[in-house]
């Protein structure tokens, strides 16, 4: 048997957001191997073994994985959203150069998802649609002034901002801090969406004033897109459609 | 009969990234609208209309789909990639705020999509595995100088950046100006990956360091992404892996 390694993406989670590709992956994969809650996600039958592990394993349970894609099985690494932002794909790069030689040889492909801030952003319209950034605020491997001149050059370069994990165990003041730098630096009118688990039963959006959030509308579910200078709301009975034009006047 | 609009994003190419949403969405839709390219990618039946128009009408395809969806009819609208990213999403509401007050009214929703950058970097490894921007060389609404601006403050941030669009019809010299700035302001060896026609037939996939990098590398169906000071290359036999570690050292 020829084993390989798919590092695939589950998309924000609903299945209506999974791509076939994804799907087709896991119908042919005899491991699946992930953070406990994506795993839930895949349905178990014969012949597939479910191996959840907890969040702080990143690295481990890409060594694991390698190691059994090494043995011959098929095994799927999944990760919420899509794999290479902020999720498995650069753990398991990262083992995979530290660890035997003749892992490179295997047949990894990674496969791409809808990843949280696009979700957000269908949700809300288009705050997205001109230029933008992606900023991780979980990730205990960074430095804080790290996220903070990120934060500052971005609002600079008038960037729309997400922001991935707000309020992550592992940095859970990070977004109180990065709410301040903002309020020094943008007017506070600028426009903030708090979005929560969207496509999922628990989705809840949120369009906020930078002078009227706070670090309790996000959660470890949330992604906060910050617009940037030029991004419009249009009021409508129900939630206001947000959007960023397409142009810069010159 | 209630009318709605979908603006929907095909992904980049293959019909195994279309997620089930969208496809869901293209099966009871009475109309089809979008530029020539993205519109054949729909099968035709009867009781779809496919409009197909060129693409630089995007502000006139916009009204015209909620024309229609504001008669009654069920309209997609379809992008490559994502709607939201550099797509039709922002034209659609651009269109939406100046017309007629009722257009608020409408039953109109976004449907993400993998967009390109997201397949450019899982071909390659995972590039954008830390923080990242995206900017779109394309725009001929957005003056020179912003773009520039744009690419000097998102290397000071150490971002990952993916551009899109770099040879643009509306400004096909964009990219040979993007990487003068580029040597003037990384190292020779910044590693670039040109990601072409990524999932069609057409797919080619390059990585240089910047100081090999040329203009003709890129076309119209190309992303480009430019890794950050981090990105490393994991050499193997065949394409190499690149991917960009999640952490910083502090």
């Amino acid at each position: 048997m020829t084993g390989w390694l798919a590092i695939a993406g589950l998309g924000p989670g609903s299945d209506a957001l999974v791509t076939p590709e994804v799907t087709a992956a896991l119908s042919e994969a005899t491991d699946v191997v992930g953070y406990i809650p994506y795993v839930r996600r895949v349905a178990p039958r014969p012949g597939l073994t479910l191996h959840e592990t907890d969040n702080r394993e990143e690295l481990a349970r890409a060594r694991h994985a390698l190691e059994m894609a090494a043995e011959g099985r098929r095994v799927v690494v999944v990760s919420s959203g899509d794999p290479g932002v902020f999720a498995m794909a650069s753990a398991v790069f990262e083992a995979l150069e530290a660890g035997p030689p003749e892992w490179r040889a295997l047949d990894v492909r990674v496969l791409p998802g809808v990843t949280a801030m696009l979700a957000a952003a269908a949700r809300a319209g288009a705050p997205l649609g001109h230029d933008f950034c992606a900023i991780n605020l979980s990730d205990n491997l960074k430095p804080w002034e790290v996220i903070e001149r990120r934060l500052r050059l971005s609002v600079e370069a008038d960037f729309a901002i997400a922001l991935y994990n707000p309020r992550s165990a592992s940095r859970p003041e990070g977004f109180a801090r990065a709410l301040d730098l903002l309020r020094a630096i943008c007017e506070p009118g600028r426009i903030l969406i708090f979005a929560r688990a969207v496509s999922t039963p628990d989705e809840a959006l949120r369009v906020v004033p930078l002078a009227e959030a706070t670090p309790e509308m996000a959660d470890m579910r949330t992604v906060v897109l910050i617009g940037s200078s030029a991004t419009r709301i249009i009021p409508r009975d129900g939630a206001p459609f947000v959007y960023t034009p397409r142009g810069v006047p010159a």
